[in-house]
């Protein structure tokens, strides 16, 4: 990781988590403060930030100021937040520990939990409803629109479904790589995707650019995935943060079981440079976003 | 309940489940189908669709077709749905039937009834994102606004985390009254004064009228609520469709066991009359709301 790079990472953390914990504040008496502190518990626990990080240097292609990108930032961000508050639950995967602190049903109990994501996604579209959020209505009305896509039943949680299922539902035929991309291109990939997508919307993109951004932003959430997916079969796991070898444990399908770690590590190097070539059109400006491509291959946790 | 009104909450009905149905058809493959099922476990189900038909009867004081307002009333329709589908999980209620029907997570599992739920608030977003949903991005933009602070930690779920704080943490103070007043106007007034909030934004209400409406929405909330706990102090489990002398089984505070039931009954008259004297200003155009608030009141289910 660059120095340069790694500076406007935390940057970018930085302006996305002041304005999530304006949101978080609770300045309404009326919410209960059990369930503001799950959510905060949920939100405000570090991580690299990298789907705001997304959405702040696409909308500065168009000069969009990063303080105003942090609100579409903060929703993506809540959405992830709280997709992963469901997915630790007991009764899907059943995490006690994440980032090194207990999960949010652990440290409180399940319907905390359950209600704490609901919250945090409910915020999401709340924040992206505020003036602040966008130059004007029509905006703020697309960036609902794609969360929504992104988020709902043929995005994120279409792909914790199809996950759960294979996992849970016991299916004795193990799925092929077409499902298993299907799977991570939803489970993953649309929020990444949307990232950049968010950035877009809030630049006015042509439909030309917003294409290229598409295709960036897709390559991009599959690099993360395969980029996961080699963690977890070769990572360690004192430096990944997190329990490795649980796919092989699990048996679970990924494309380093299907195609093995060398035809993995060759599709995720020619992911990158398929992300790095989407940007071409944008030149230097787009920098920041060619070498978060290369993070998100090399990143070690 | 007069044969017209009845008339009208079936028609109305009919227009919102059919918009319901085209949004859960699951035309896009990448649904998963057994979420998309238990989505529609969770929707189509019948009911009688009180808080769509206020939303259509709102918007229709200002002229707005039925099958515009259709969308925001679905929106709202997927919210309440979605509330009732993780309310019966097993870490909150715990219920086995709904409506004489299974509830989704005892139909489906657990995980599936989670994310059922989680992509049915989703698609309330996307829902009122439509262009069909709104004549301009600016009304689009304040019925996400509405709906997401209805539903959100200052509303709803926030109403959901002091009703279930009561139930399981064992507080031992016995909660007052003002308390109780909070957590029903939050668990079930914000979502039954958004249906006419959102027929307001849909009429471009001006400031008097809307907060006119925005006093019969809170008053009509309230006479559902203290309806409710009739029902459930006196009503016959037969007929209200569930089990009743559940709250008094559970020890749970409502306004029947803190003030008795000759003093709800007396706060119902009143809250009904104050839910009709607030359309004051719309004439006879407003019969059909003046006779939801008397059906609420009255309704033996």
């Amino acid at each position: 990781m660059s120095d340069d790079f790694a500076r406007r990472l935390a940057r970018h953390a930085h302006t996305v988590e002041a304005c999530l914990t304006d949101a978080l504040a609770n300045n309404d008496a009326r919410v209960p403060s059990r369930l503001a502190e799950a959510m905060r518990h949920g939100v405000l626990a570090g991580g690299k930030r990298l789907r705001p990080f997304l959405v702040i240097e696409t909308a500065g292609l168009y000069g969009v100021p990063p303080e105003t990108a942090a609100y579409s930032a903060a929703a993506l961000e809540c959405v992830h937040c709280y997709s992963l508050v469901h997915d630790d639950l007991p009764a899907m995967d059943n995490d006690l520990v994440r980032r090194g602190r207990p999960t949010v049903w652990a440290a409180y109990d399940e319907w905390t939990a359950i209600l704490a994501g609901d919250a945090l996604l409910t915020l999401a579209f709340e924040i992206l409803s505020r003036p602040e959020a966008a130059e004007d209505a029509e905006r703020r009305v697309r960036l609902v629109a794609a969360l929504a896509r992104a988020s709902g039943a043929a995005g994120m949680v279409g792909g914790q479904a199809l996950d759960l299922a294979a996992d849970k539902l016991g299916d004795p035929s193990q799925p092929d790589e077409a499902h298993v991309r299907r799977l991570q291109a939803m489970k993953t990939g649309a929020l990444i995707a949307h990232g950049v997508e968010a950035g877009a919307i809030l630049g006015a993109a042509s439909n030309v650019e917003a294409a290229a951004l598409a295709d960036y932003g897709q390559a991009l959430g599959l690099a993360f995935q395969i980029a996961d997916d080699l963690l977890d079969a070769e990572g360690d796991a004192t430096v990944v943060g997190k329990a490795t070898a649980k796919d092989a444990a699990a048996g679970k399908a990924t494309l380093v079981s299907l195609r093995g770690v060398e035809a993995a590590r060759a599709e995720l190097a020619q992911t990158v440079q398929r992300a790095v070539v989407a940007l071409d059109g944008f030149g230097a400006r787009a920098d920041a976003l060619r070498a978060a491509a290369r993070f998100v291959a090399e990143r070690q946790s």
